[in-house]
C-alpha cells in the first residue's frame, strides 16, 4: 500500500519531458498519469477504450474528428469516447492528468514515432 | 459524445448536499464523481475495487485500517486499495473528485444507512 497521498503540483515538479506521461498510481487494471504537453500530438484514436483528460495547469485543446474542438482550462474534464480520432494540443505548455486502462499506448493507432512513449512510473 | 468539458469548480456550485456523489463522465465501466463531504462517514471496506480520491477543494483524512490515517489537502491523489477498511472525514467541507466501476456502492459492505446513496448524474 501507498504511504501517502501523491500531491499533483509537487509530482509534476519531478519531471520535465512533454508528452511523456508519467504513471502516479493504479486504479484496478487503469493508471493514472501526469503528462506535461506543448504542441501539437498527433491524431489518433483508441478503438477500444474511452480517456480521461483532466487540466492541472494551463489550457489544453483537443481536436476531435467530426465535431468542435474542446478548450480546457484548468480544473476541466473531458473524456474522449472510444473509437474518436483525437488530436491534443497546447500553444503554451499544459499539465495534465490522464485515466486510462494500463494497456493504452499513447499514440492510439497511429504508427509508431517519436512521440510513442512507454509509460514510465514516476519516481518517489 | 459530450459536447464540451465539465469545469469541476462550476459542477460543484451545481449541487450543495454532502456524501452524495454526482457522476459527471464515464470512463468505460468507470464513473467520474464529484462528493460534498463533512464530517465522519462509516467505516466501509469495497472488497473488489480500488478507489480513487481527488481532493478539488480543502482537506479530507482517509482512517484506514491497521497503518496511519491519510490527510489530504487540495491537490492531493490517494487510491485505497481494494479490501482495505477505511473512513473518510473532514473538519471542515472539502470537495472531493471520487473514481471507481459503476458499480460500486458507497458505504462498500457497511450496512446500509442514511449514507448509502444511489449515484444520480449531475445535471448539466
Amino acid at each position: 500500500m501507498r504511504t501517502g497521498p501523491v500531491g499533483l503540483t509537487e509530482a509534476f515538479e519531478r519531471f520535465t519531458d512533454q508528452w511523456s506521461p508519467k504513471a502516479i498510481a493504479s486504479v484496478n487494471d487503469y493508471l493514472v498519469k501526469l503528462v506535461r504537453v506543448e504542441g501539437e500530438f498527433v491524431w489518433h484514436t483508441h478503438d477500444d477504450t474511452d480517456e480521461l483528460f483532466l487540466v492541472v495547469e494551463g489550457e489544453l485543446v483537443i481536436d476531435l474528428e467530426d465535431a468542435d474542438s474542446v478548450t480546457m482550462a484548468e480544473g476541466d474534464l473531458f473524456v474522449v469516447p472510444a473509437g474518436v480520432q483525437h488530436r491534443p494540443r497546447a500553444e503554451a505548455e499544459a499539465k495534465v492528468l490522464l485515466l486510462e486502462p494500463a494497456t493504452v499506448v499513447n499514440t492510439g493507432d497511429a504508427e509508431e514515432s517519436g512521440l510513442t512513449a512507454a509509460v514510465e512510473w514516476l519516481a518517489p
